[in-house]
């Protein structure tokens, strides 16, 4: 099977805190360090979906990366973009608003909508900043 | 006179909203849009500040970089990174958080601490995002 | 004055060729060499637009990047993505589609829509490949 | 065994058009958007190539990267560089021209002039814009 | 299990040559061309180190990435910036100092640090140009 | 006038360090810190030059970057590419190796050359990193 891996990368802005709500004060500032500051930060946050599959014969395409990014932005970009990880997006509430964290909740955001079009998620890369980022290929 | 310019790169990831108090809710949603986000979004800044000089005999330097990136953390980095522009820095207080107002302030913050150890600022350009930024040489 | 200068990038991938009609096709490949390439070759055009002005006191913008991208999009990336700058173009047609003929007549397209919002453009810059790139800011 | 894998980027600007002529203009249009533009548009294609393989202990090498810029140089960029993908390309003739097809075949190209040096290609990947990129490991 | 993988990036700039003893100066030449200068060249290196583990529930944290960026300070960066790879790095005697080598060698050096706190280093990359790069995961 | 200003960017890898032998070995150490390392050490150093002109009527070039690119890779990339700066380029012999020396030597070895062709260089950029660079826009 000549499988190939395409993947389209999309853009967002968030405000986020690193904060355990069963900690205390100190303790939250000891682990988190400045990514607990009370009144938030926020990152350029950038997303890279990558899709498996074989490119079909009348398209060339394994998947239409139009289509994929119509689905990023439905369901990444437009409820997390310009808005507080912590308090404006109902899939992260009470969770800790960390890149690991996030990265397993985008998975199940997209996972349904690009398998309802007949594609197959491989992974996501979500980087941070420039010197921090994760990837996440599901559940192993 | 050989006049070279040379430039730091430094980076702060902070939140902020632009909100004008002066304004209803509605007019500053109309104005602002998605950066009006009540609970704040966020940016990875990166900030570059370029000073103007000529090389002395003895070093090869307009100015020690080392010496530039120390004046930068005081002043920028510490103050603004992982902050929120506008609840938690005593020079944005009362003031919008756009990127060209944070670029005036940033240049008044360290326009003196510069002038102080012999060196002259020329200009700084301030990146919002990879897609907007700033410049900014002072008063004209 | 505190002027600011703010900038807005834009992208766009376009087909083209380095062609002089008055010229033998010899003389075509022979100055122009692969650019002259009969049937086309082509890039991921990136653009920066700038801005000069003073921040207004109610919004803290020079300019609402938003406006400025939204100019852009009408005059320069829907004219000319996924074009051929010699074909497709009319403001391009029998003008040379060098970099520099091409940032002067995107200036001439974008010069009156940004004055007709009360802005004033400064500067372009546009990128060609990461190697070459071109600034213009108006006739001097 | 201690398994290193090495990678070469190369760049290539082409012209190229989505197109499947046993469809109707109207169905191209429809299927493939502004990617089906007559007169073609083009990208600065950058390519990613990696061996696999265990360091020589005499050079500390898996594969003297100037060897494998020199295939890639004769099978990658040289006949395609400056060229229309879907017109100037013998072996992508009557294919599509996508991002998935372009790197099976480019694959095809280089599989075998690195095989021949002893080395031992594992993958490619191959970005047409900074938002948009394809990886192939061969046929699993 | 919900395995994320999470990267550090840091830099350093070293000086090296590749140069084998057992050679004759002739040989070295030929075989490394430019990189075998007697006088040394220098490279900015950008290394990404990716640990591979489950967030945990309290922190959303596969690793801290503060913790691990001390380790690489500690034992990558500190050992080999502003450095010379062939005579200032005690675990870099008698080795070709090659992309491919000296990525095995930092994967050796930060291993044990990385378990000692409990987590699993997964892969490694090492940027020697931005054209060339080399990716380690151990032995297999 | 329509001036248009070009710039080609070029890539060299060098080592150097920083070192007055007017100066006791103390001075040198606590003045330039790492960069003093006796045993070198080393960047991959981005050269951008650009070029002022109005573009010519029956090319639309300014200038021919092939020809710029060729002046650039004889007079700067040649001598400098996996080189000492401060060994092995008889043009920096006696001086210091800093950011600032280096792109006004460079200045006087290219401003002949382009002149010789009919051009005006206007400026050059220097990156050393990605947090450190110089420009020079020739005596003022």
């Amino acid at each position: 099977m000549k499988t190939v891996y395409v993947t389209r990368r999309e853009r967002f802005n968030a405000a986020h805190k690193l904060w355990n709500h069963d900690w205390s004060d100190e303790k939250n500032h000891e682990v988190f360090g400045k990514c607990a500051n009370p009144n938030w930060h926020g990152h350029n946050y950038e997303i890279h979906v990558t899709i498996k599959g074989e490119p079909a014969p009348d398209t060339g395409y394994c998947m239409d990366l139009k289509v994929l990014s119509k689905i990023l932005k439905e369901h990444v970009v437009e409820p997390l973009d310009h808005k507080n990880l912590n308090l404006d997006v109902p899939w992260m509430k009470g969770k800790m608003a960390s890149t690991e964290i996030l990265i397993i909740e985008i998975w199940n955001q997209i996972f349904e909508p690009i398998k309802k079009v007949g594609c197959t998620l491989h992974g996501i890369r979500l980087y941070e900043t420039e010197n921090n980022y994760a990837d996440y290929f599901g559940e192993e």
